[in-house]
């Protein structure tokens, strides 16, 4: 998907919602619970109740993995199932040295035809290059992530590149900086976008600043506790730049028959607030 | 697999060798190539050919996934293929948010049993403790790799820990030594190992000073070009403390009818090397 044809769908839905389909087994709702096909029809249902609302979906594989070659089979039986007017991404924090990160590209861009991966930067450039060389897919590196770990290496502060003395504490920078601004030197605003954590909304500005064109994914809204309007009102850009995802509020919305139709009307709300803060349909789109 | 036993086999044999079965479907002898069970034919074939050599199996799970669920299940049944006596990693790179971090461990270490597996450090502890909490199974953390990539942030230089003034060079350190160290709090000799790629030997003395006890997991000898007598000169322990990774070198030693004889002689080549720098059995084990 061109970002041309994504910033299409968000303006005309007035949605920049990613609904993540996280399906643990163990949580599905009463009617479908040691169903055979249950994960398959919870997100079928999942699926036609919130596309309207929605610009796109999001698969975590580890929830599909942990029930081995069947669990595979129903995430490319689901990712079959996105409409095409919705972006695809598969949240699957791969990385490895290139001839393994090509493999990696091929199972989710060829074999299961995703349009994005998230990615984890910690090898470098040649782990993060197969996948950005694939026309029209998008790699979707880790950034700021939404969880505690972030504190531990994301958050420290490197020394001033190409220094061998420290300097002040104004030209040092944090890993996660380091890892937007030598990434943008790889990949461009129309196939790379970077994965910032709802829950620190107070990196948000600093982020837009080095960054000002690129699409980020916002996890971490809903269940783990972001505020939609924090980040929308601090990194939104003329041509949005933002795609929020939210997983477990939407499609755990209600553990009873109605699910499906909860899931919607979840949905529908986020797709409500973002109508407010999304500015007008830039010229390319509009 | 616990500690004790991993060294029970590694001092029987005198091997500290790890094949790593990164089957690629195109890459298969002339007799198996356009098989359908061809992988998995190969890999049986490799294994009994090899196992008396080595002390495990790494099974890189991009080039089965790359098949989508099809090769999901050749990597099921490698995996059981593997004799319980010989440990069996996957190596795949992993790491999330803690509730998904939860299921990449139940779909490796459940679902298809595998002793060990690779894991991202990026996004923190959160994303690598709930590998951690299995008894009898091994986290196997990223910390030097073999890539060029590695320079981008592994070798990347930090200010000290805690401290907002940047201190003089011999106070800083690498996000690597950085990973090694805090990982180091999270973990035990026991359950926690750490990759070091064979291609930075110059690394190497640092590092075992750093963690004087913990296994390496180290990629890059042979196709690579990391040396086995570098490496294993400069890190080698009173305990071994070494599981050295040989993939292409081994497993595509022939392209011809005798593919799984050529490796079995690589294997045994690396075996018999090995032999020379391994030191005499420690006290638990003789």
């Amino acid at each position: 998907m061109t970002r041309k044809d994504l910033l299409a769908q968000i303006f005309e839905k007035h949605s920049y919602l990613i609904v993540g389909l996280d399906t643990d087994p163990e949580k599905l709702p009463a009617p479908l619970k040691d169903k055979k096909d249950g994960v398959l029809q919870f997100n079928t249902a999942i699926i036609n109740a919130t596309k309207d609302f929605c610009v796109g979906y999001k698969i975590n594989s580890a929830f599909y993995e942990a029930q081995g070659a069947a669990g595979w089979e129903v995430m490319a039986a689901t990712a079959a199932l996105i409409p095409p007017t919705h972006f695809r991404i598969a949240d699957a924090k791969r990385g490895d040295i290139g001839n393994t990160s090509r493999q990696y590209a091929r199972a989710f861009f060829e074999t299961l035809q995703f349009d994005a991966i998230t990615v984890a930067p910690y090898m470098g450039e040649d782990s993060i290059r197969p996948f950005l060389e694939y026309n029209g897919k998008w790699t979707i590196l880790l950034g700021l992530t939404s969880n505690a770990g972030a504190k531990d290496f994301e958050l420290q502060r490197l020394t001033p590149a190409g220094s061998a003395v420290s300097g002040s504490s104004n030209t040092t920078e944090l890993l996660y900086q380091r890892v937007l601004m030598q990434a943008s030197n790889w990949g461009t605003i129309d196939n790379l976008m970077f994965v910032i954590g709802a829950t620190n909304p107070t990196e948000f500005a600093t982020i837009r600043q080095l960054t000002p064109n690129h699409f980020y994914l916002v996890p971490g809204v809903g269940a783990q506790g972001g505020s939609l309007k924090d980040i929308s009102e601090k990194a939104i850009t003329a041509e949005c730049g933002l795609l929020v995802n939210a997983s477990r509020a939407v499609i755990y919305a209600s553990p009873g028959d109605d699910f499906a139709e909860a899931a919607g009307a979840v949905a529908r709300t986020y797709a409500k607030e973002m109508k407010e803060y999304l500015p007008p349909p830039p010229p390319q789109v509009s």
